[in-house]
């Protein structure tokens, strides 16, 4: 059985949950607490050497990582990653943005907001973030003003990558209200069978994210 | 034909070179002067919102963007790009880890030292992306101590992919003796048939490039 080495308050991570519960393939998921140096010991450097979840691990013991190339692994195959090659390197194409363009800001603008402490000296880049990310979520409206999805007819691995930390940018302080029909795509998304949200963070980081929010940092 | 809109000093650019080279494919290349703004024209930015270059133009207007999106576009169905699923996602895992990982210091520390002035307040963030290239640096050094390639038994699209910075290294920088194993595979793709290497910057980006290194920034 396919077992996912995850943290379930990570985007990242959670894009493997959404996927393979829409795909209704049984998995095994190992939970890794981030928080507590998990990625950093010895035999987890071992599997892979960058440290990062989430991480892919077959019955024989091959590893795969990095949360996108794993999306189109698992959905190899399925509708989730299109046959024609011109929409599948779309998908791609996406899949590249998210990491560079999208995540780097919209996420890591979440995890300062909810995983440092209030008086991180972190803090400080969340303005520069916040730039950046609403450039990425502008790039994605645009798209989404004249399409329905991110993978070609369908909903799809491009769709869920990019779902992941869009649907809690709020946690990082954006907000979507300029973007309809990106918050008409984040519902479309919703409304996918199968469909799973991420879990809330535990209760400290969402205290944080709510002081981080209300106090407009 | 296929049309490449590039800068030929990016790395990310001259990946496309070096693949459409390998496979003696014909194409187009446009010079895009990201230097004086030519990816941030309304033309420009009605073909890619993200305002980055390279972009794959076809003949029908139809646009691809993000590098490695292109590189596996381009070397669908040649050996570039591993028939095998799992040797393909190997290699997508591969370069998700340089475009996250890898780029965002290797790359950056290189544009900082050539192509900002020297008194530019970037330049502070040197030894911080110096310090996270080298985390990449050494997670490859790693891999290639017991494989000799990125994209399963042979050269390919993630040997490609990382190719285009790692080569390069040194103008932000980087000193790669420790790497043994990596400088020996750098020598092997320059070995590989059909090799062309990234031109040098322009006189006054390689002018600054090297008082950046002398001067140990």
């Amino acid at each position: 059985m396919t077992t996912i080495h995850g943290y379930s308050s990570s985007g990242n991570c959670h894009k493997l949950r959404l996927l393979l519960e829409q795909l209704g393939r049984p998995y095994r998921w190992i939970e890794v607490d981030i928080t507590a140096g998990a990625t950093r010991t010895p035999a987890f450097l071992a599997k892979n050497p960058n440290g990062r979840v989430p991480m892919l691990e077959l019955d024989d013991g091959r590893i795969l990582v990095e949360s996108n190339a794993i999306l189109c692994f698992l959905a190899e195959g399925t509708p989730y990653l299109p046959a024609d090659a011109w929409q599948r390197a779309q998908a791609l194409g996406w899949m590249f943005f998210e990491q560079y363009s999208h995540e780097p800001y919209i996420a890591v603008a979440r995890f300062i907001s909810g995983w440092t402490p209030l008086d991180s000296p972190r803090r400080a880049d969340l303005p520069r973030l916040r730039e950046r990310g609403h450039q990425a979520l502008a790039v994605m409206e645009k798209h989404l003003a004249s399409n329905d999805w991110f993978t070609g007819p369908d909903h799809g691995v491009a769709d869920i990558a990019l779902f992941a930390y869009t649907d809690v940018a709020g946690d990082g302080g954006f907000d979507l209200s300029p973007y309809p029909a990106l918050r008409d795509w984040l519902a479309r998304v919703r409304a996918t069978p199968g469909f799973v949200a991420m879990p809330d963070p535990p209760a400290a980081m969402k205290a944080l994210i709510e002081q981080s929010t209300w106090g407009g940092a």
